[in-house]
C-alpha cells in the first residue's frame, strides 16, 4: 500500500517538510515505536544472564534535538527553533522518508540498534548514544530529502 | 530482520501474552502509528475538497477495551482488569503478531483504513467505528495466537 498522496500538497523543501505539524505528529509514533524496538534488541543482546528485555520507550526531546544539530540540519527546522521544535522536527523528516518509501521500520530498527551499546543502561550516556544513532540515521536518510531548502 | 528472540521467553499461552507489560509498552506506539496513518488515509479520501489531512492520534483506552470485549478476547487480559488493563492487552497482542512477523505495520494500516468510514469525524462516531475496526483486526489475527488459555 502505498500512501505517498499523504504528502502530494507538501512543497519539496527542507523546510516545508521540517515544520509540518501533521508529520510531526506521525513521526512521533515511529520515532518511539523504532527505538523502543532497537533498545529492546541491544539490552537483550547485551544481557549476561539471557534475560530478554522488552521495553517501549518516549524518546525525549533532548535525545531528538541534539541528533538534529549534531547531524547538522537545523535549518529543516523553524527560525528560532526551541528543543521541542527541533525533536518535531527530526520527526516529520522521518515521517516523510518513512511515507515516501525510502525506508521502512524495520530497517530503522535495524539500522538504530547497529548504532546502539550497552552502556544505554546508564541514563546520561543514553542521551548521547541514541542522540549520535539518530543523527547517523537523519546522514542515511539526507539524500532522500529534496535539495531545495525553503 | 527477525527479532522474535525478544519473545522467546514468553509461555504460548494467551494469558502470559495478553499480560505482558513489555509487549504492551512496544504495542502502544504500534497502535498509535497504525491508527494515525489509517485515520489521515481515511480523513484526506473523503473530503470534499481534496485537502489533505495529516494527524497524529493517540488511540484511547475506551477504544481498545471495547475492541477487546468485542473480539470476545477478555480471557486474554488478567482477572478483575479495568478499561486501561483491557487497553493493554490489546497492545501486547498486536505487539506479539507483529514481532512474531505474522502481520505488518502497513498491513495492519491498510486493514484498519479499510474499517474507518467518513463518520470518524464525529468523535462520539469515531469511538466505536475504531473500536469496531480493532475488534475486526483481532479476530483476523486471532489464528496466529496460542490455543492455550493458561
Amino acid at each position: 500500500m502505498v500512501y505517498d498522496f499523504l504528502i502530494e500538497d507538501l512543497p519539496r523543501t527542507q523546510k516545508a517538510i521540517g515544520t509540518d505539524k501533521g508529520l510531526a505528529k506521525i513521526g512521533d509514533t515511529i520515532v518511539n515505536l523504532t527505538y523502543s524496538v532497537a533498545k529492546s534488541i541491544c539490552l537483550t543482546k547485551n544481557q549476561f544472564n539471557h534475560r530478554i528485555i522488552r521495553t517501549g520507550q518516549k524518546v525525549s526531546k533532548k535525545i531528538l534535538s541534539e541528533a538534529l544539530k549534531k547531524a547538522e540540519m537545523k535549518n529543516y527546522a523553524r527560525n528560532r527553533a526551541d528543543a521541542h521544535d527541533l525533536a518535531d522536527t527530526v520527526e516529520a523528516i522521518l515521517a516523510y522518508v518513512w511515507i515516501n518509501n525510502n525506508i521502512t521500520i524495520k530497517e530503522m530498527i535495524k539500522f538504530l540498534e547497529s548504532h546502539l551499546s550497552e552502556n544505554i543502561v546508564h541514563r546520561v550516556d543514553e542521551i548521547e548514544i541514541a542522540a549520535n544513532a539518530f543523527a547517523k540515521l537523519l546522514n542515511l536518510i539526507k539524500k532522500d530529502l529534496p535539495k531545495e531548502k525553503i
